[in-house]
């Protein structure tokens, strides 16, 4: 038979990995409940349509897609907030408002294999439903860039936006419709040529051009706004998009957060966008840089639910490991308390018993499950980064004292059987 | 657009919900880590043959398939042992053994949605690779029972058996290979009535065909072993078996665990099981009673590994959450510490301040995210279950005093600003 392998592009994690995975996700997780989110959890898989029917067919390339026995067309969730959306409608449209949900999952996309870029990845987000557009959006902002910092993540950049300006001034000349979504998706890939090329096609107006173009160049800074106003001045819509930044950006400034940059060029791939986005880059990423998208949008509706006010962001969680691995964070792993090692059978029993008392106190431990000498039993303690060995030799067994040895400083030393766990917490607490 | 569903024999979970069910894998995952079970994961999707190879086409109609794009067939895993033994076989061999490894997932299986089965359902497992036979089982039965004890689950009975004993049995009467397995499956079933049909058309040895009635007649019980090294008498492989299972028993009292029940009737369904097996039932939970099953098995041959012990066990999450839930166990949630109310716009930038001082200090909470009056700001804080509301009223800004109000007691009280921090802390303590 064949020797059956992982799946191309797909990740199994060992117990190294997963102790500074879930060190992570532990930190993400209690920074939103901090900020009074609670979680929520979807299927992993959704009826296709969920997604192709907002998004169109082409993402269907990208989904990883299969039929249930009813013929219903299914899809592995590529992402979080449409599910988020539909449970919204479903159930919790009745919970008292406003609803502040996080999730942390894995997706899936069929991509090609490269760094950063895995076909199950996990993402960790949250979402703010029915409150305050200024004070949600700030909310969700915040909750992003605190997310990262308690993570231990250094030197990333949030650029923050509003896609009602340029939306303004699209519709000024006339760009609406798909056309609109088209030249968003253009704005959002940084390719002005082709941008340029359509509006130039399309529009008599090459004042409105001009604007847009200025828009676009303006610095990201944060005195950006400032100018933006003599940009698309007399543009009414323009102008109520560019007080709503200022209003989130000000909350934001009361939330402590003021290591931002305003970027009004930011356009976001999804239609489903209607005023603030942002995103976090860590530019040590290269390509994959992008860590965390979001903004307010208009989704509920689509449910059936009513129009109501919703942001929310997304992180990728597989890439924020991976800033906090090249940044050479330090990341705790869990390790193992004692490792118990009887050097013969008499000791056994005893070994059992002591890790069975240890472990009952909330020690972790594990006793040695195969017999060989000392010297393969301590190699194996450093193998599975136990702290301590306690051994339990003829002598130990014959004067009731186990000897136990601090595996880092090399120090050795005897302690009475009834008083080993006395010893582990009064260490543990050091 | 027709409003999107959640998949049939799905769900979502809610926040109440999700906050119980993370504080029981909390425990589990905890318990596996103080027996020094070191956790690890694998993909949500294999390659289909990992189970069709050795499970049989049959398990294919309980699998979701579908195929990648280099058409291969690929599967959404229908239980954790296998990729785990694949994980092993593909990089975990090279590590120093004993591995001990645990995991907590989600796995699928196409079947008719009923109660305590679902579509997509969670398991929480763990392994012992290549440790000694006796001591690995015993650390095994020991950490399942220790995992749900600790999750406060009541009244649950652990069945302890051995496979060596019913197919020494069958060896001795000629019923080898696929009609063995066929038979063993019969057991499982407890369909006596068609195992014997096929025994008695099968062997002329009335005697071989009685031991094995005798043997499953035996009543479950702690001196089950003695009738029973008197009903295999002179079978050496049975013998052996029993000796074997002894021996695990004892080891099994060392480590505190005397409650359970010998069962040499128990066969599980999947043939690579090989000496050792125990279930854990919850009778209350009536047809769906099983949360645990496991033993000793025989599959890293199969992945080009060499042969070695392993022994394992997997606990039904959703299962376990019913039980609790049946014996009304006490699920602490996490609650939101304070819900912030500035009843005006003043108020609004020093509610923004104080919570963001106090989700420094990791204290939690949530600021209103919409203007609202005082009486629907506090039945909102009810819903959100927030333990404390801080009201910010115009007298509060100008005695720069918050008032911090007990959900729970009513008790309300005026504390400093500069103190809220501090009111906070040592109530946490309490």
């Amino acid at each position: 038979m064949p020797i059956i392998q992982r799946p191309r592009g797909t990740r199994d994690f060992g117990p190294e990995e997963m102790g500074k995975r879930r060190y992570i996700e532990g930190v993400l997780r209690t920074t939103a409940e901090t900020f009074g989110y609670r979680e929520i959890a979807t299927p992993t898989f959704e009826h296709a349509e969920l997604y192709t029917e907002r998004s169109g067919e082409a993402i269907k390339n990208e989904m990883y897609m299969f039929k249930d026995k009813g013929g219903r067309e299914l899809s592995l969730r590529p992402e979080l907030t449409m599910p988020t959306i539909r449970f919204y409608a479903e159930e919790l449209r009745n919970k008292s408002k406003p609803i502040k949900v996080y999730y942390f999952g894995n997706c899936f996309r069929y991509e090609r294999p490269q760094s950063g870029r895995f076909r199950e990845f996990w993402q960790y987000g949250a979402e703010v439903i029915g409150g305050g557009e200024h004070e949600s959006d700030a909310d969700i902002i915040a909750l992003a860039v605190n997310s990262l910092e308690n993570a231990g993540l250094k030197k990333f950049v949030t650029r923050i936006g509003h896609l009602g300006v340029l939306r303004a001034l699209l519709w000024e000349i006339g760009i609406e419709g798909e056309k609109q979504s088209k030249c968003m998706q253009l704005i959002d890939k940084k390719d002005t040529e082709e941008l340029f090329t359509i509006l130039n096609a399309h529009s008599p107006s090459n004042l409105g051009i001009d604007r847009i173009r200025e828009l676009l160049e303006l610095k990201e800074s944060k005195t950006v706004l400032k100018e933006a106003r003599k940009i698309v001045a007399g543009n009414r819509k323009a102008l109520k998009a560019i007080e709503s930044l200022d209003k989130i950006l000000t909350t934001l400034g009361l939330l402590g957060i003021e290591n931002f940059i305003i970027d009004l060029g930011i356009a976001r791939g999804l239609d489903y966008y209607t005023g603030m986005v942002f995103e976090i880059d860590v530019p040590t990423l290269g390509a994959e840089k992008q860590v965390c998208g979001g903004g307010a949008y208009e989704l509920a509706e689509l449910f059936g639910a009513e129009s109501t006010n919703s942001t929310g962001f997304a992180i990728g969680f597989d890439r924020v490991v991976m800033a906090l691995e090249r940044q050479k964070a330090e990341i705790p792993t869990n390790r193992i308390t004692a490792y118990v090692i009887p050097l013969d059978g008499k000791a056994r029993n005893e070994a059992m018993k002591i890790a069975t008392a240890l472990r009952k106190s909330g020690i972790s431990c594990s006793t040695a499950l195969l017999e060989r000498n000392l010297s393969k039993h301590m190699k194996h303690a450093n193998a599975i980064c136990a702290e301590y060995v306690i051994i339990l030799g003829e002598d130990e067994i014959a004067e009731k004292k186990a000897s136990v040895k601090n595996m880092e400083t090399g120090e050795q030393v005897k302690v009475d059987f009834e008083k080993l766990l006395n010893h582990f917490n009064s260490t543990e607490k050091d």
